[in-house]
């Protein structure tokens, strides 16, 4: 009898921003009057938009009064919010319906809910560098975990000739486009390969899109369903946290498609059977915030914030090809992807600009092996601060 | 390749609520007349309380500024409520700390999730009637489920003599106390006999402690953690859901302590890394409603709304008491769990209700067989349909 699930103990610490604060705390000690410049966060700082906040104080005050009180929530979603969700799809000529739409808690999450529905001896594809919460559910779950590795030559969007070349053939393969960390996009063409190697050897994609609403280059892919073939073999896990500054609000939604099987099982049939058993559906409130998001006010406000941290990112990559550095991301993504210098290692270059420029970034490494020798930028800081930030790395790196 | 987790076949369709919705639509259809009285409902019809309601307007007003905007919360709770359940423990003289209150988004959330801590070949003891969702998570984990049926001969309070007559040795064991659907609630004799169990076989028990702030009685243990032992043997999972009237807006909290360890794992250390990995947190503006709860002002609010509830159960304890009705429940918990008049089935005696009194309740057979032959009345109605609708009871089955 052994009680435990063992593949805990198979995890791997991550110190990667347990170092970085451990780094910065020393640094600020010694030097106690030195302002920092923190462009390392992948957490926003723009406090919510006025459409949403009139919305929660209204889910509140529903909350208060006997007559628009709300109980058990239906576990899916509310049928308001998920209407407004596949609306946002429909708009964007996708064929979507609100029952293929399922509210959740954030894209965080439902990741790491998602994975219940396979079978315990499914594999999984994670094309690195990643997020490191991809490979550490997937440890936990005991699932085999192929690594795929990609870099600069392929601009960090691997096809899925390279998955063939290192000979993995994995049940489910993670895409995240816009990706973090390197702010790489897929093109339609690039992601209708992985549709058709998916279709073909009978894998299922999860698609995390959550920095979708960073696009701004239309030919792009927001959605995975912008792809003909997706609807059989594409979960797409969405979030607002980046999308209306929701990191702390908590509010996200996940797309299963009715067309998608294995195996003769249905899996929106599946995650309607898991909500119902596991969930008792988000918060009536955070819900009715959440819904605001989706009206034409809250669309246009949130992208009026969505804005302010794409002209950080303007800021970063000009002042990276002020100096002729080579990087990708940031024109459709918040994340620049930077090749460190002088063949600088990641963890090299984050203590050359603590202690040169006072600038926090994210060491690429961080994200996986691959991923040494480059660095993340976010431009979730204030513009201030990344103006200044941008200015210093300019004068550091110009030769 | 077997992609679906094939277990989710296994689950049983339940038609339960199906079932009574069905045939009370139809009913209301023949006889559009007919008020119906409604006991058959398990969540909550009075409003969130002023203190509540106050402090999630807050939470929200906090939102809407940079200076006091939350991003990410912190995974396994934000401090100021985790000290806040600490203390609710430590008042009743209960050694709990804030590191081992675990915030989350629901007791059914966490019952979902928690059983990822468990090997995949564990076992788990289930004592019936029970929260149909006990069964069906394990089903779709595909564990082992031993069914402990339970009798009025030992009050619907099984004791490990029970489980060991059946030959049944299990690594987890849900206990419900005060029980969902029986209302019975165990002494601390009657707990200390699991703990010394569990301690013995090193079985961990997983304590949902859902309707402890309906105890009245001060001999009885609103906590496990109250019976000695219970610090190397047991998880206790709560909500704010019927405490506080949070089925809607969603907040619970888990305790793990530090000492609780099978085979060299730590599961308090393990539920860290779960929610680190799997989770971004509870919204940070519920987080601060349910804060609320816990202040002297809170605690005096909701019992305001306890004892409205309350009262609805001991009205209908005292129409089953007129005709001589044998039922457990009622005086500390919100359910009043009956036998049907006459040797009548579950089923047949809800018909007998519907179509003579348009009374509603839950036939006990939806939660498990050897609820067959008893009924479930629920106290969060409204009190003027419980009064009516314990009037028609007594006038119905008296002889």
């Amino acid at each position: 009898m052994s009680l435990p699930n063992k593949h805990y103990g198979e995890l791997k610490d991550s110190y990667l921003f347990f170092n970085i604060a451990q780094k910065v705390k020393k640094y600020q000690t010694e030097h106690p009057d030195k302002k920092m410049y923190r462009l390392g966060i992948g957490d926003v700082s723009l406090p919510l938009c006025d459409a949403v906040i009139k919305a929660l104080h209204k889910g509140v005050d529903d909350q208060a009064n006997k007559d628009s009180f709300h109980g058990y929530m239906p576990e899916c979603g509310a049928p308001f919010l998920r209407e407004k969700i596949a609306e946002y799809y429909n708009k964007r000529g996708i064929d979507i319906t609100a029952e293929e739409a399922f509210v959740s808690s954030g894209a965080s999450d439902e990741l790491g809910d998602i994975i219940d529905m396979f079978d315990r001896n499914t594999s999984v594809l994670i094309m690195e560098p990643a997020y490191p919460a991809y490979v550490d559910a997937n440890v936990m779950a005991g699932k085999k975990i192929y690594h795929l590795p990609t870099s600069s030559d392929e601009g960090f969007l691997p096809t899925p000739k390279s998955a063939e070349k290192e000979g993995i053939k994995a049940d489910v393969i993670y895409i995240c486009s816009p990706n973090n960390p390197t702010g790489a996009v897929y093109t339609k063409a690039g992601l209708k390969e992985w549709v058709d190697y998916a279709n073909t050897n009978g894998s299922v994609i999860l698609f995390d899109a959550a920095y979708e609403a960073f696009i701004e280059d239309d030919s792009l892919p927001k959605s995975i369903f912008e792809i003909e073939g997706a609807r059989t073999c594409a979960i797409e896990i969405c979030s607002l946290s980046k999308t209306a500054g929701f990191t702390g609000t908590r509010l996200g939604y996940t797309v299963i498609p009715k067309t998608l099987e294995r195996d003769g099982m249905n899996f929106n049939a599946m995650w309607v059977r898991n909500r119902t058993t596991k969930t008792n559906g988000v918060s009536y409130i955070i819900q009715v915030g959440g819904a605001a998001v989706f009206t034409d006010e809250g669309q246009k406000q949130i992208h009026e914030n969505i804005n302010i941290y794409k002209n950080n990112a303007k800021v970063i990559m000009e002042a990276l090809d002020a100096v002729g550095i080579w990087y990708c991301g940031g024109k459709n993504a918040p994340y620049v992807w930077m090749k460190c210098p002088d063949g600088m290692g990641s963890w090299e270059f984050f203590d050359y600009l603590l202690e040169n420029i006072q600038v926090i970034g994210t060491p690429g490494e961080g994200f996986g092996k691959c991923g040494e020798g480059y660095f993340r930028f976010s431009s979730f800081g204030s513009p201030e601060d990344t103006k200044e930030a941008a200015e210093r790395i300019k004068n550091l790196l110009k030769k």
